[in-house]
């Protein structure tokens, strides 16, 4: 289909999506539930195409564990779809009211942005869990999943079309996008779609970012780094920074970089790169890092700028806390960065110093997620400093309106004096 | 001076205006006020300069006026200051608050952008109002006024550097551009500047928004209209509709186009049009309305998308609320669209249904704008549905960080369920 002409169907869509009601969104989030059930065994036959095609291209193992959909998988599905229906509607709430005169009342209401993009890899539970948290928030998504897992989301984006007809919501809110020429000609239609949520690598995200008008929500890296201050707690330390690095270094919020405060980095050092070593961590150090810590690589200026994804972690020791902060700010991805020290005032300029969307005190890089921020959901983690910052939720996919209900007011009479805004904050 | 280099100054200075207290930030506005106050008479003489020039080059006469900067304009600049004194601090505030496990808990507070950049047009007040806003929001700004400005604003902006140093504040934070070359730089400094402000004309703010990968916070039309329902008082739509038109056609949030609902057309348009034409209002019609209104010119496709910014208005007669509906979310801007009708549940579905950032239920268009929002000071006006939307007061100036404080939690042992959330809102 013509992408144009689909974008103009989700902004009519996303009108009349906008305005549902809770429970009808709700309704047709449970039927894509119950369908996804009945559907199983259809969907396992898709999903084994996918992964046959996939087999023959050689995809990588990692890769292919992803796209696999079996029985187990679609039972989280559902559950996660029930985890939306949970979730307080984002849509109609009044986060401000101000009477400006008598009789003339103000409300700033959240409504959708209306038509959301979403590219991302080839999980089949992406496709549900992004249309549905598009669907809950009001919004129109268009779909373009990873080329691996297109019969499998073809399937599943049928069984989410036909249950939002069930509930008389309008199928042209989720619609599906099967080629890269496609994703193409979305980048272009910055007059009909709001937002675009790419998922992926850093190189993909970037590729979005400079190729279209449209805003993009994503984070191209995520360089997070560890201060362990003069006066840090050791124990807490260690176990930090392991849990930071080791707990799941392929993610965003994995540490890349450690920085040691001069005067604890002789105790420390030794304790970490110990258990470091036992998990097979590569350590790259400073020259003054390789002085304490024997036969490990330079870490030189590129390492400060990477991020690893992996079992690698570059070192470098700081002579106080301003060189820590400066370094984090000069060198991170505005992503998420923590101290561990027991002084509360250090923490304090660390934390208010540091310009990154999440900002931690003893406790691990590895928090700042979606789930464990407490959102329920996770629509992806932004490093713009613009509408959304770090792990965002819904919140991230509605704006507002102010909607202003009258009694005939004319703005002559106040710019002439005959009557005064009274600007009395109800909310 | 290198506008890059200029962008990493402004960059370092934000870090530091950012951690500002709000005395230290009030105290240095309440120096600019003083000093402006000092040095008047110098000022007029930049002034006199600016205005020789702009007469030399044949300024018209509008644009001539709004240069001028005379003894009343001095004092209504330093009551607009001290108005910005007087503003609630938007930074630092905790939005959100939540325990996410006993002894981890996580805020979201209020922080400014960083770096802001400011591209408007000549009136010297601009240049202080926009600089003290940055200044009380913690941000730095680059500000490029318009050329016909540049000696006086050249010296304004001496004046609000030496106020800064004064209180031990950075001047880096506010720079000044003074050549289009340098702006076509600014545009290039996405990884220093986090949101650009163009005020001007809608094809400057077109061209702003097309050649940058800054986000921009601005709007490039306001096409505004007016629905006079079926169930309207006759005496309400003719007061409003002839205050949005000519209380003052030159801005943004005055109508452009007239809906009129069939069956009152033939009752309402001959009162309002006798209104129009005692105000030399230029009426242009769609067919139904010429039978009714005779001799006025025709209405066409390219009216419904026009912003007059002058005395002309377009009329139109539609059949129903949805034809009134459908017509502004395909030709209007999302700027500020208005319904008169007694008819609560009519109002509510126009209020539910028009997808612009103020929507107005009998009350003039003219009302939306930030000082009558009652936000005291107005940063702009977006049609953005990203970030800031309608007027914007200083919360466009700010977005959020996450601060977690932890007392050595590490996530694997909530991987491992050996630890749960409590997920508990505080605020």
């Amino acid at each position: 289909m013509n992408i144009e002409s689909m974008a103009r169907k989700a902004k009519e869509a996303a009108l009349a999506i906008g305005m549902a009601k809770t429970a009808s969104k709700n309704k047709a989030l449970e039927e894509i539930a119950i369908s996804i059930q009945k559907n199983s065994n259809k969907l396992i036959n898709e999903n084994r195409k996918d992964v046959t095609e996939a087999k023959k291209s050689n995809l990588n193992s990692a890769l292919l564990k992803r796209l696999v959909l079996d029985n187990g998988k679609i039972k989280e599905i559902i559950s996660m779809v029930r985890g939306i229906i949970e979730l307080e509607d984002p849509v109609g709430k009044t986060t401000e009211e101000m009477e400006l005169d008598k009789g003339l009342n103000l409300r700033k209401i959240t409504v959708p942005i209306g038509v959301i993009g979403a590219i991302f890899e080839s999980r089949p539970d992406a496709v549900v869990q992004i249309a549905c948290l598009c669907i809950k928030s009001g919004n129109a998504v268009i779909l373009k999943p990873g080329s691996e897992a297109m019969n499998t989301s073809r399937e599943l984006v049928e069984i989410i079309k036909k249950s939002l007809e069930k509930e008389k919501l309008p199928a042209d809110a989720v619609q599906l996008i099967e080629t890269r020429e496609g994703v193409k000609e979305m980048l272009k239609m910055h007059d009909h779609i709001g937002l675009l949520i790419p998922r992926g690598s850093g190189s993909f995200v970037k590729y979005i970012q400079e190729n279209t008008k449209i805003p993009v929500l994503g984070h191209a890296e995520g360089i997070c780094h560890v201060y362990v201050d003069k006066d840090a707690d050791m124990k807490k330390a260690v176990e930090i920074c392991y849990d930071a690095k080791c707990q799941y270094p392929a993610v965003c919020n994995a540490m890349e970089t450690l920085l040691v405060h001069k005067d604890i980095a002789k105790k420390f050092l030794p304790l970490i790169a110990r258990k470091f070593k036992e998990a097979s961590v590569e350590l790259r150090g400073d020259r003054e890092t390789k002085k304490i810590v024997k036969n490990i690589n330079d870490a030189s200026e590129k390492d400060w700028k990477t991020e690893y994804n992996d079992l690698i972690l570059s070192i470098k020791i700081v002579n106080d806390l301003d060189e820590a902060i400066g370094h984090i700010n000069e060198y991170g991805s505005k992503h998420t960065d923590a101290i561990i020290t027991e002084n509360t005032e250090t923490a304090n300029i660390f934390m208010a110093s540091v310009d990154s969307s999440s900002v931690l005190h003893n406790c691990s890089t590895r928090f700042a997620d979606g789930f464990r921020y407490g959102k329920g959901a996770e629509v992806g983690i932004s490093t713009s400093k613009i509408h959304g910052r770090g792990p965002l939720g819904m919140e991230g996919l509605v704006i507002y309106k102010y909607l202003l209900k009258g009694s005939g007011q004319i703005v002559r009479d106040y710019a002439e004096g005959k009557k005064h805004f009274t600007h009395r904050r109800i909310k």
